[in-house]
Order: C-alpha cells, then structure tokens, then sequence
C-alpha cells in the first residue's frame, strides 16, 4: 500500500505571523512611549495581586492598563477596574497562551498610547506562554515561594527567556523548605542577567526594589526617542 | 466611577484526536486489572509528593508505578525509583501536556501488568492536560492552598472533568486567605459528583482518606472481570 501520509508544519509559520506583529506592536509603543509588559507564572502565582499591589503604589507618579487573559471569567479585569485603572479581558476560551494577535485585538478597545505602562496578565501556564512573543518591551514572571525551588529545573524555557524574575509570597518562607540561593543559583545558570526581586505583595517587603526597576524602565521609555 | 472592562472572544480550534488509542490503552489496563490515574495540578502544587507519600503509605499492600512527564530533568523519575518503585520518565521537550500516544510509548519501557496502579504525573498545567485523553481510568488533579480559592472559576475545564480533587498543602491554611467552602462550592457547581480530599502530606492530616479511596478503586480494577 502506499504509504498515504503528508506533513504540515503549522508551528513554524504560525509562530513567524506571531514575530512579525509582536514587532510591530513593538514598534508603536516605542513610538508611544509606553511600556508594554508581559506577565506570566504559574496559576495562582499572584499576578493579578501584584499588578494590583503596583497600581496602588504607582498611582501618583505612572498611568497603568491591564490587558487580562483568562480561559474564562472576569474575575481579574472587575478587580483592576475597581482600581480606577482601564482593563480589558480576552476569554481565550481554551487557549493556553497570549499571542500577538490576541494583544492586538485587546489593545484596539484600550487607549494604550495615554498609559505609561501597560501589563499583559497572561494565561496562567509556565510552559505555553514562552514561546509566544506578544510584542511586549519586557517580560516578567513570577514564582511563588510554595510552588518550590526546584521549578527553574523543570520549567527552564520560561526562566532563560525573562527579563525579570519576581519570587512572590516571601510571607510563605518561613512555613516553606524553598532554598533562595539553590533556586537563584538554578536560574542564573539559564539566564545570568535576569534581574530577580523577592517580595511580598501581603506585607510590603521587597516591593520598593521592583517598582524602582519599573520607574527606571518606564523612564527608558519616555526618553526612547 | 464608570467600570472601564470589555470582553474579547478569542476562539481556536485546537484537540488532536487521540481519543482511540487511549480507549485502546484504557481496555489493556482493564483486562490486567491495573489502575491508571492521570494526576494533574499547576506547577508546584505537589504531585511528586503526593506520589511518594502514596507509594509510602501503601508499599504493604500496593504495587505503584510511574510515569512521569516533565518539559526536561529527571528530578522526580529519580525520587521514585529512590522509593523502590518503578518509574518512566517522559521528556516533553516543551510539550504542555501528556496524551496518549506518549503514554503508550512510557508503557513499553515499564513492566505495567504487574502493577497495581500506574500514575501518570502530568506536565505541570492547568491548561493543556484537561483536553487530553490519556487512556487513563480516572482523571485526580490537586489545588494547593497557596494558589488561591478562586481556581474554579478560572480553569473550569480542569475542575469538570476530574473524578478526584485533592486540596493541597493543607498545612499553610492558618497563613492564607484560602476559603474551602467557598472553593467546594465553585467546584460542585462545575462538577457535583467530583470526590473532594483536603490533605497535608506534611503532616499527614487527611491523607488516609486518599488512601481508602486508591484501595477501593484499585479493588474494583481487581474485580472488573
């Protein structure tokens, strides 16, 4: 019998449409002067707990916007709202992950280039959102202290390709057998110039140093041009 | 103040059909009266530590095996074999989820007939892994305390499609905002028939209930034919 079988490679152009919008929603909040910021973790790492922790800390001095992501609910966007600040919700039925695309169609219903940053709150997945440029200038990820120090092992692309590393829940550790330094040792050697901040969101500890490094940042992009 | 939140339907079409292999799988273990369960949590939540604290509780009377699934290490295939039982590491390589086919190629290395029970650890993912058949006989996922009592209402197809929910980490509830009822109740509005455990491996608390659940359902497998 002849062997009846075809091969399409949907990944690889899929992911090269991806690129080519991810760069030119790049471009226009260069041009803007907005930063655009991709957060992602694990569910339940606290993403929604620290976009709010640094709406409230930033209220004064930075204009923030939310792009949420969901498989369902709005649960997040509702509380970014009562915040004062601007959100929009994508229900990605089903889709494990944010692309260009997907931004591109949220930003439409935002008025983006007034905010001086703005979060992407990604699907909750450590594995998906890797491999999806958004078209964000930075990406950060957030690892909470009881999901264990031992993540950078198992989950390396996330932790080679973000910018920033954010070890939240630090109120855990005490309650915890999470090692700091087995765990920063682990990611520094994926990704050494990855700037990590350890904080917690429930006592205020750690915040400071990472909401400077966002001031610095979105200074950076005010001055881009 | 206006509530500044807009809805955007993301669709996809995604589910590769593996349904009849895993049907296929699901016969075979059920002629060997062997139980296969899919365990599935986010990352961290501690599937290796429920697998291990299992294996312990139950070495007098049970034969375990594992499969285990992870993007890359052998962390936990090593933990298991270190504990006496027999365990198949499958690298995903940025895969997000197990199915069938993978499940039939990790049982080829493993002497599975002989087991009375066979684990599969799933990547770790809320996500991708529920719209998966791995031919599996019972689908057990685990929330940990940490991640928050609001995973229900975000991850809907995970909580609906599992026969077994096991609460996690139960342990840190004295330093979280976790609310259980409010949790059982988002879970039986998706799924009233879901066997709910609430456990600490830590400590031990709660962890015998698991265990008469495993033994009834393994002896049921026995007495299948």
């Amino acid at each position: 019998m002849k062997e009846d079988v075809r091969l399409i490679e949907v990944k690889e152009d899929i992911l090269a449409d991806n690129e080519k919008l991810a760069n030119q929603i790049r471009s226009e909040f260069n041009q803007a002067k907005t930063l655009l910021l991709n957060l992602m973790s694990s569910p339940g790492a606290g993403k929604t707990t620290l976009i709010l922790k640094t709406i409230e800390m930033l209220k004064q001095d930075l204009k923030i916007g939310v792009i949420e992501a969901d498989i369902d609910s709005m649960v997040d966007s509702h509380k970014v709202a009562a915040a004062g600040r601007p959100a929009v919700q994508l229900r990605t039925g089903g889709f494990c992950h944010v692309d260009a695309t997907m931004v591109k169609s949220g930003l439409e219903h935002m008025d983006w280039q007034n905010q001086d940053i703005v979060f992407i709150e990604n699907v909750g997945n450590l594995v998906c959102p890797a491999e999806f440029d958004t078209g964000a200038n930075k990406k950060v990820m957030i690892l909470s202290v009881p999901e264990g120090d031992d993540k950078p092992l198992k989950y390396p692309l996330m932790f080679s390709i973000c910018d920033v590393l954010i070890v939240s829940k630090l109120d855990y550790l005490p309650y915890s057998d999470f090692d700091i330094e087995a765990m920063q040792q682990r990611v520094k050697k994926l990704n050494p110039n990855i700037h990590i901040f350890e904080l917690s969101c429930k006592t205020g500890k750690g915040v400071d140093a990472w909401i400077n490094w966002l001031k610095n940042e979105s200074g950076d992009a005010n001055s881009n041009i």
